[in-house]
C-alpha cells in the first residue's frame, strides 16, 4: 500500500511501516499536563505528530488517533515524589482542580487551532478513567508485578525484568537506574527506587482523591496512557508518539505496565520528536531562556522585535525533521517568513502563467511527484519535502515572470498537488494574522494611485484638482501629509 | 450588593438573589448530550446562561460555572428504556462511542464559540465521574431510598415521596404521574413504573460499560448532574439552569436524589429558558422543521434565503426574554440583522460627536443607567436592556446628524457605559461574516472616487486623464466597465 519508512525508537533503526490490521493505523500520543500554558516545545511535538497523523490519512490509511489530557497524576518530578502538579497550581490561585484543568485545556485548544493542527479521534482524560485504570492495576497485581504498601501500590522493576526488558527503549541498563538512582524522602515505601507508583496513598486533606480497593487515592502518571492506550486501540498498536524527554522514565515504564499483563509488546512503532531551544540553549522557565507560542503570535516577548504567524511558525518548526533539535531565533524566523510568503505567492501565481497547447516547463511534474513522495515516506521527512517545494516554486515563478505558456492539464496538476502538499499535508494556512488582507493591500495601493495624480496636479499647477483629490480622500477618512515635492496618508 | 430579582421556578415566581455565600455564586447548567449536532434551540439556553454568568460575574460576584458533557447515560426516551444516545450512534456510524463523544464536543464548542458565549469554569463528563456516581448509588441506597434488581439499581420514587415532595418543581402531582405512567417492555425491574434508574446493567455486548458493586453496568442520566453538581459546588449551591424540558423528569429526579442522601434542598434558584420555535412550529428532527446553526451561519438551508452572522442570531435571541417561546423566521432575523447594524454604527458614531463644553445632549446618562440596570436586575430582561440602549443610539445618531456637541465627560461616559452593555453584558461582537471589513469599504470608497474623476474627464473630453486611471486601476486589478455616461468597476 506503501512505500512509508519510519524511524522507531525501540529498534533504533528506520523500518518498513506495516500496520498490525491492513489499511488501519493506531496512534497514541501523550497530551499535555494541563496545569500551565503549553509551551512552543510541546507544540513542536503535537505538530510534528499532526504532519504524521495527516499523511498516514492521506495514505489513505483509517487512521485512529488518540492523544490524551493529563488532568491528574503528574507529580512535580518522576522519582514520584513532590505534589501533584494540577493540585499545586490549584492551591497556588486557591481555586478548584478542575478549574486549572478547565483553563489550560482550553488554552491547548486554542493555541493548537491556530496553528491548524487536526483534533485527535479521541481525546481521553486520566480523571475520566479512574475506574479502568483500578482495574488495570488489579491486573498488574494479579500478575504479581506490583506490591502494595501503606495505601500505595508500586511496580516492581526488578521482578518485572527477570522475565522483561526494563530499559529496552531508551537503552538504558537496570544496573546503572539502580546505582544512579538516590532514595528520596517519602519513598521508603518502595521496595527499590526505581519501581514506581501505579496508586498513590492520598492524604485526608489532598483535594483530589477517589476511592479504590486500596483506600482513598489517585492514580499514579505513567499508568493513564497504558489504560487508555489499550482500552481504545488494542492491546498492541501501531504507532505510539511523545516528546523524547519521555521516552524515559515515562514510555519506559508504560512498556512495563502492559507487559506486565498482556505479555506481549504494545507498540510496533515508538516515534519521538525532538525537543526546541531558544536561541542555542534549552528552554526553562527557570532560566527564563523561554517563549510561550501566544507571545511569539502576539509580538508581547522583549526576546523577538517583531510577531510571527502561527503559519510560520508551523512552516519553521516543519523545515525541520522532527528527529532533529531545532533552534529557535529571531533571524531563523524571518527567513521562514521570508520562504513562507515566497511559497504561498507562487501558489497564487499559478493561475497567472499562461495557459498554451505548448508548454515551456521545463519540469518534469512526474518526476518531481516521486521525490516530495520519497521525502514523506523517508520517516516523514518535510524538510526535504518542502526544499522539493521550492523547486516547483521556482519553475513556476520564472514561467510567471519569463511570460512562459503551460499546458491546462500541467497547471491543474501543479495547483492540485501543491495544495495538497502544502495545505492538507503540511497543513498550513494561506490566510494568517500577519498578512495584511487583500483588500488591505489593494485599498493602499488604490490611495496611492489618488496620491501620485494630486503630486502631478501640484507639479502641474493644477490646483483645483489637488484640492478636490484631497478633500475627496479627507470625506472618507484618508487623511494626506503633503512633503515639499510627495505626500503619504494616514487613514482614520 | 445588588437589587437582582430572578424568576425561581420552584416557588413559580420572581425572588430577590441572595446567594447562599455571600460574594460567591455556584451555578450549575445542564449541558449537551454529545451525540449529534447542537441544534439552534440548544444553543438558545447556552446563550441565556452566557448572559446570566455574564451579568453576575459583571455585578462582582466570583461565579463558579460548572457545564456538564452528557457521554453515556442519556437514553433513547425518558423511560429508561432504548438505547443509550452515543452508543446508538456509534452502532451506526460503526465507530468507538469516545469518537462520537469527541467529535460532537468539538462541534459544540465551536457553535459556542461562534456564538461567543464565555467557557464554563469546569466542564466535568459523565464517563468522568463514573467512580463518584458509583459512591453516590452507595450513600442513596445507604438512606433506603434506591433498590437493585439484577444488576441495576433504581430509585424508589414512592418512597423518597413518603417524605421527600417528588414533583415539587414541575409542579406534577404524584398520583398522576403513577396514573398517566405506562409500564414499557424491559421496565417489568422496577418496582413501580415511575421509580427511575441509577445503575443499568450492561449486556456482555453493551460498547459502554464499567464494573461496579453490582457487576458491570452505567450510570443513569439523571445521577450525573447531582454527582457532579455537588462535587464541584457543594450539597447546596445557588442556581441550577438547564432547558425548560429538562424540567421533568430529569431535574425533579436530580432534586429527588440529592435529597434522599443530603436531606436538604440542593439548589436554591432553579432557572429554565424556553424553547425556541422555526417558522411557528415546533423544531424537530423528525418533521424537519429543524436548522443546525451552522446552517443559518453559513446560508446552507433553503429555509433561509441569505446567511445571518453569529452576531446577529445571538442579538436576535437576545431580544427576546429568555423564558418567551421564540419564533425564528427569515423576517425576524432580518429584523435584528438592521437593528444589529444600528446599534454597532452608533457606537463607532460617537467618536464622531463634536466635542465642546457646552453640550446639546437632551438625555440623561444618569437616569438612562438606572433603566438599564434595572432591566436587567428584572430577571435578566435583555429585550428591554436593548430597548433602553436604542434610545441611547436614537440621541446619539441625532447629535452625529445635526452636528450637536457633547462634553468629554458626557462621552466617555456614553461610550464606556454602551461598551459595558452591548460587548462585556451581552456579549456581542462587532466584527461579523456578514459584516464587511473597515477597510474593503474603504476601498469601494476610494475606487468610487477614482471612477467619478474618470466620469468626469470623459465628460469634459479630457480623455487622457480617463484612460491614465484606467490604465493605473488596470495594473492593480480593478477593471472598469463602461456606460454611456457612468462606469460600473470590478476587483480581480
Amino acid at each position: 500500500m506503501n512505500n512509508l519508512k519510519v524511524y522507531n525508537s525501540l529498534k533504533a533503526k528506520k523500518e518498513k511501516f506495516i500496520p498490525i490490521t491492513p489499511g488501519n493505523v493506531g496512534m497514541y500520543v501523550c497530551g499535555p499536563t494541563v496545569y500551565n500554558n503549553v509551551h512552543l516545545g510541546n507544540c513542536r511535538t503535537f505538530i510534528s505528530f499532526d504532519l504524521i497523523y495527516r499523511y498516514l490519512k492521506h495514505l489513505g490509511y483509517n487512521v485512529r488517533y488518540v492523544r490524551n489530557i493529563t488532568d491528574v497524576g503528574h507529580l512535580e518530578n518522576d522519582e514520584d515524589s513532590g505534589e501533584d502538579r494540577i493540585v499545586k497550581m490549584a492551591r497556588i490561585e486557591k481555586i478548584e482542580p478542575m478549574e486549572i484543568v478547565q483553563r489550560y485545556t482550553i488554552d491547548f485548544h486554542k493555541i493548537l487551532m491556530e496553528f491548524n493542527t487536526l483534533s485527535p479521534n479521541i481525546e481521553p482524560t486520566a480523571t475520566g478513567h479512574i475506574s479502568e485504570q483500578i482495574e488495570f492495576i488489579k491486573s498488574i497485581i494479579d500478575k504479581g508485578f506490583a506490591y502494595e504498601v501503606n495505601g500505595s501500590i508500586y511496580f516492581d522493576v526488578l521482578k518485572f525484568n527477570k522475565t522483561g526488558n526494563y530499559g529496552k527503549l531508551s537503552g538504558k541498563k537496570i544496573e546503572d537506574l539502580i546505582h544512579n538512582t538516590r532514595s528520596l524522602e517519602g519513598q521508603s515505601d518502595k521496595k527499590n527506587p526505581q519501581d514506581f507508583a501505579l496508586w498513590k496513598k492520598a492524604e485526608s486533606q489532598h483535594i483530589m482523591q477517589w476511592p479504590s480497593p486500596w483506600g482513598i487515592g489517585f492514580p499514579g502518571w505513567h499508568l493513564e496512557c497504558t489504560t487508555m492506550s489499550t482500552k481504545y486501540l488494542g492491546e498492541m498498536f501501531d504507532i505510539h508518539g511523545g516528546g523524547m524527554d519521555l521516552k524515559f522514565p515515562h514510555h519506559e515504564c508504560e512498556i512495563a505496565q502492559a507487559e506486565a499483563v498482556n505479555n506481549k509488546e504494545p507498540v510496533k512503532y515508538w516515534l519521538h520528536a525532538n525537543m526546541m531551544t531558544l536561541n542555542g540553549k534549552k528552554m526553562s522557565k527557570s532560566t527564563g531562556n523561554n517563549i510561550l507560542p501566544k507571545e511569539l503570535i502576539n509580538g508581547d516577548s522583549k526576546k523577538f522585535k517583531k510577531p510571527f504567524s502561527a503559519s510560520v511558525i508551523k512552516f519553521f518548526i516543519l523545515q525541520a525533521h522532527y528527529r532533529s533539535i531545532l533552534d529557535l531565533s529571531e533571524n531563523a524566523l524571518l527567513a521562514s517568513e521570508k520562504g513562507f510568503n515566497k511559497l504561498i505567492t507562487a501558489i497564487e501565481n499559478i493561475d497567472k502563467i499562461k495557459i498554451s497547447k505548448k508548454s515551456s516547463l521545463k519540469f518534469n511534474i512526474k518526476n518531481w511527484l516521486k521525490k516530495c513522495y520519497a521525502a514523506m515516506d523517508d520517516d516523514f521527512n518535510s524538510p526535504v519535502l518542502i526544499a522539493n517545494i521550492f523547486d516547483a516554486v521556482k519553475y513556476i515563478n520564472s514561467l510567471k515572470n519569463d511570460g512562459g505558456t503551460i499546458t491546462i492539464e500541467e497547471k491543474n496538476k501543479l495547483a492540485n498537488e501543491l495544495n495538497t502538499f502544502v495545505y492538507d499535508i503540511l497543513g498550513l494556512v494561506s490566510t494568517t494574522n500577519n498578512f495584511e488582507s487583500n483588500d488591505t493591500k489593494m485599498l493602499n495601493k488604490t490611495i496611492d494611485i489618488l496620491v501620485k495624480m494630486r503630486d502631478n496636479a501640484r507639479l502641474n499647477n493644477d490646483f483645483k484638482t489637488a484640492d478636490k483629490i484631497r478633500d475627496e480622500l479627507k470625506k472618507i477618512g484618508v487623511e494626506l501629509h503633503d512633503d515639499k515635492k510627495n505626500s503619504t496618508f494616514t487613514i482614520n
